[in-house]
């Protein structure tokens, strides 16, 4: 029988492990890394330095493979991400069956929350024989975004929504709450907006030693996100970024 | 100088604690711990299994005091908030200045994340003089509920509200999302909604021992929720719990 645990392991900064974490990479016998090309190999060093700085088991092997490419020409969308979840799962399955025997326990060292904008769920439902899943919650990216701002979420008894750039670019405002956390935004969704009255905290990086916030009235400091924001993506080759907007009546 | 660490402890279990709480609260030079009746004095024993987990400095005292409490009699609701707000900083402040002369670092343990409705950092931003805030993100109940359902958060690339029991019970399902999460609920708003189509998944004292979880079709398992909540409710003598709602078209 296969175990695979889903372990969130913090946004960017290897002190947001949780001990659960700690304890989960220590009880695999096997951790799973992805490689994502070298843009953003970073990331992947993050997950080897966790591995490095928590690992104390001697019976942990660590296996690295290549991630499938998302066919970013599929006309379709959703068939896109089927398919290509489809890869991933095979990929996984052939990296597990190379380095165990039939049973064992599998980690995954999932970005943020596994539960959070993040695929390795459903990739994991695909897996056949389907495996015992067991699921560690990590920091997300959002709550690194309020901390780094001091921020609170919700306004007093008040909700909060969490969207894509993609989301806010097509439907505006969301009419559901006046507190707009968009992650996922390949642009600056935020330009789309009529900017009067809002308010926006903005990060990229959160957690990392790159870390940059900054926060105001969206129409000033907005365009001076959007200049930060392009320069910083030239000088690292990636940027990962997330904000959160909030409409005062 | 006055510093005032916010420390996001997670939501039940101690093993959520992140490597950066763990620093932090051995940073301190005095832990506030808030007493809050007996009822809730699972809570409090919580904070303190955890310092005495996780403190390793001998420098670091620790001071419980008791949290004052809202007059729910207050008809004007953010007029009482406002009074308690005043009220627990006032109380900080008294505890904090019998334990430090004038400056040093002071924690206190938050519930879930400090982000996600807790009034501590507004209730920091009454302290006079303003200490400098640092914030240390922790596993929240919203998390612990997907993990222990390993249910992924959002439908992919689709947007999700965190609303709270009277929020939903008064406005109904929100128009902007078709996942909505569900916390600060004093009893069973679920109820209020016509069950057709709508999936739950239920969770509480998550990440406690004594942890609860139901979920399916919200017209087949949304009264054996509300019959296992006032049971498990009276059991204890109290109960904390979220859930989350599905919109399958
Ligand atoms: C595929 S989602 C994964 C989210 C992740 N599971 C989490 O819990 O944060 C990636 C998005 O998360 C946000 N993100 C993740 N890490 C970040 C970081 N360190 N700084 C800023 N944004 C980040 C960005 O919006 C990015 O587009
Ligand atoms: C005042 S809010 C605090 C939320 C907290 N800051 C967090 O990050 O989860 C309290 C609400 O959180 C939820 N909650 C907190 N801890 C929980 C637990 N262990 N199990 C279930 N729900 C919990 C319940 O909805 C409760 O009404």
């Amino acid at each position: 029988m296969l175990a695979l645990s889903l372990i969130g392991i913090g946004c960017g900064d290897p002190e947001q492990l949780t001990h659960a974490a700690t304890r989960a990479i220590n009880a695999a016998d096997l951790v799973l890394i992805p490689r994502k090309g070298s843009a953003k190999s970073d990331l992947a060093d993050l997950r080897r330095t966790i591995c490095a700085d928590v690992l104390t088991s001697d019976n942990t092997r660590i296996a690295e493979f290549d991630l499938p490419v998302r066919d970013a020409g599929e006309a379709d969308y959703r068939k896109g991400v089927d398919d290509w979840h489809d890869a991933v799962a095979a990929k996984w399955s052939q990296t597990i069956t190379s380095h165990l025997e039939g049973d064992g326990r599998v980690a995954l060292l999932i970005w943020g929350d596994p539960s959070l904008y993040d695929s390795s769920l459903r990739i994991a439902g695909r897996l056949d024989p389907l495996p015992e899943i067991e699921v560690i919650p990590g920091i997300t990216s959002i709550q690194a975004l309020c901390a780094a701002h001091a921020l609170p979420l919700n306004d007093i008894g008040e909700p909060f929504l969490v969207t894509t750039g993609r989301r806010l670019r097509e439907g505006g405002w969301p009419v559901s709450a006046d507190t707009v956390v968009v992650m996922l935004d390949g642009g600056t969704a935020f330009q789309s907006l009529d900017p009067v009255g809002l308010q926006i905290w903005w990060g990229a990086y959160l957690g990392m030693p790159d870390q940059i916030i900054m926060s105001g009235a969206l129409a000033e400091v907005g365009p001076r996100i959007a200049a930060l924001r392009q320069e910083a993506r030239e000088r690292h080759g990636w940027i990962m970024d997330c904000y959160i907007l909030k409409r005062r009546p």
